[in-house]
């Protein structure tokens, strides 16, 4: 970088940070770089709330932009995920201005909406990656590390092992990917290795979501499909009769997209980093 | 009609049948219609099983080939919702032939997506209405004459109330419609009212689903939205801060979409008769 610290703006899009994230991230950032600490800044709005999400669609939209389209941020990370980005994804991408085109953004789950949109409108530094909250999990400084070291210095160890800077890549969960086909928000995914992942669903929604992408005319002309992991699976009734692996291999043989395996992403602290595009 | 009695086929495309619903219907159908019983013939398939299933994809979708394709039944109902119904759709729009253009199809919720392609492909008496599994509700027995009402004789006062033979109509289950937006089984939804009901989905899923649905082009098209009633619905952590119905109007006014109030259907005895088109 050209400055002395790389500057990271946080924002939460969906729903609100757990308040002692930023106290614990900060501390990991000074014991990863202790000579050239990150500055990363916690939008207030990340604490704000309003019913279900950090703060009304307007505040979430407005903290946003007012990181992205702020020159001297490197890079807006993705307070969490949740549920509500959604309804700010529009709103954000017509107010972006050319400075957001030149910083990176990394999230994941339910920041996918807004992922896809800023692909969609031509941004090229925008990664499938952990979240600031992943924190709180277990081994979770891993995740923020793998995070942090993207951002910072785009290292090449916390990429997704199939990542080779040639083939074009994106990764959504899999819910999140389905709810955005065939709105303003979808990107073309022609010729991209779509690595999907799930959590905290049964088997038969499992099954139902693959049914709605692997049917969508734009997702057909993927390269392929990769399983990240599933966790969290809740109890079908009756046991649904076959696991997730067997029923993405179902859906990409009914629909001619080529099985391309397993990816090594999820709702866990061993997420990696997958960029969108090559 | 012309011949004596009026033949109705019932079909699983989805979960198992509850094995003592036939004769429970059957017996009904005696009370209610004594000096014209309708022959109701519950398909062997739909007491079936195969992991989640009736039977395999190809048992289930041959099943409703059986009764759709004879020329001696009158309509095809179908036995449950469940999960499934969008494994079969295609096999089975590919193998119905000219008989089945003739007759009545009338199911919801997960049903829809067959009744979707059906409607796609230019039937024009498919139904949103209650299935035969309804009879194990509290009041289920209304539900059940409802529908027989509808299949036998069109009867007005199945139908939801708004409902005018004039204006084009559609229902669904907003999690099945969401799911088939952008597949081959979409209608055309251009001009239509569209009614949408759920059950046992948390608010956040409710306001996502609508989200999707009213994001999409096709969509943007219809004369307006009418919300049936969502039941069951899971707890919502924290508290969403809005509830359904302004949630639908939330949607309808970001979407341009007329709001047009409730609707009578939903997963309930009182669910009442929606057809397809005008």
């Amino acid at each position: 970088m050209s400055k002395e610290k790389y500057k990271i703006g946080v924002v939460a899009t969906a729903s609100r940070l757990s308040p002692e994230v930023p106290t614990r991230v900060a501390s990991l950032a000074e014991r990863l770089y202790p000579e050239r600490t990150p500055d990363i800044v916690f939008h207030p709005q990340c604490l704000s709330s309003r019913g279900h999400f950090a703060g009304d669609d307007e505040t979430r939209a407005q903290a946003f932009l007012d990181i992205a389209n702020d020159g001297s941020y490197d890079a807006v990370w993705f307070a969490r995920g949740g549920y509500g980005t959604c309804r700010v994804a529009e709103s954000v991408v017509r107010g972006l201005t050319e400075t957001s085109k030149r910083k990176a953004y990394v999230g994941y789950s339910d920041a996918g909406m807004l992922l896809a949109a800023l692909y969609r409108a031509g941004f090229r530094a925008v990664a499938h990656g952990p979240v600031a909250q992943d924190i709180l999990r277990d081994g979770g400084d891993a995740a923020v590390a793998r995070a942090l070291a993207w951002m910072v210095d785009r290292a090449p160890e916390s990429l997704e092992p199939t990542v080779d800077g040639v083939k074009k890549t994106a990764a959504f969960n899999m819910t999140i990917l389905s709810h955005l086909l065939g709105t303003p928000l979808e990107p073309d995914l022609g010729g991209h290795v779509l690595m999907l992942e799930e959590v905290g669903e049964a088997m038969y929604r499992i099954d139902r979501s693959l049914f709605h992408i692997t049917s969508n005319a734009n997702i057909r002309r993927v390269s392929g499909i990769m399983l990240g992991r599933c966790s969290n699976i809740t109890p079908n009734e009756p046991n649904f009769g076959m696991n997730e692996e067997e029923i993405a291999q179902y859906w990409c043989r009914r629909a001619g997209i080529p099985w391309l395996g397993r990816a090594d992403i999820g709702h866990d602290a061993d997420n990696k980093i997958v960029p969108f595009g090559p």
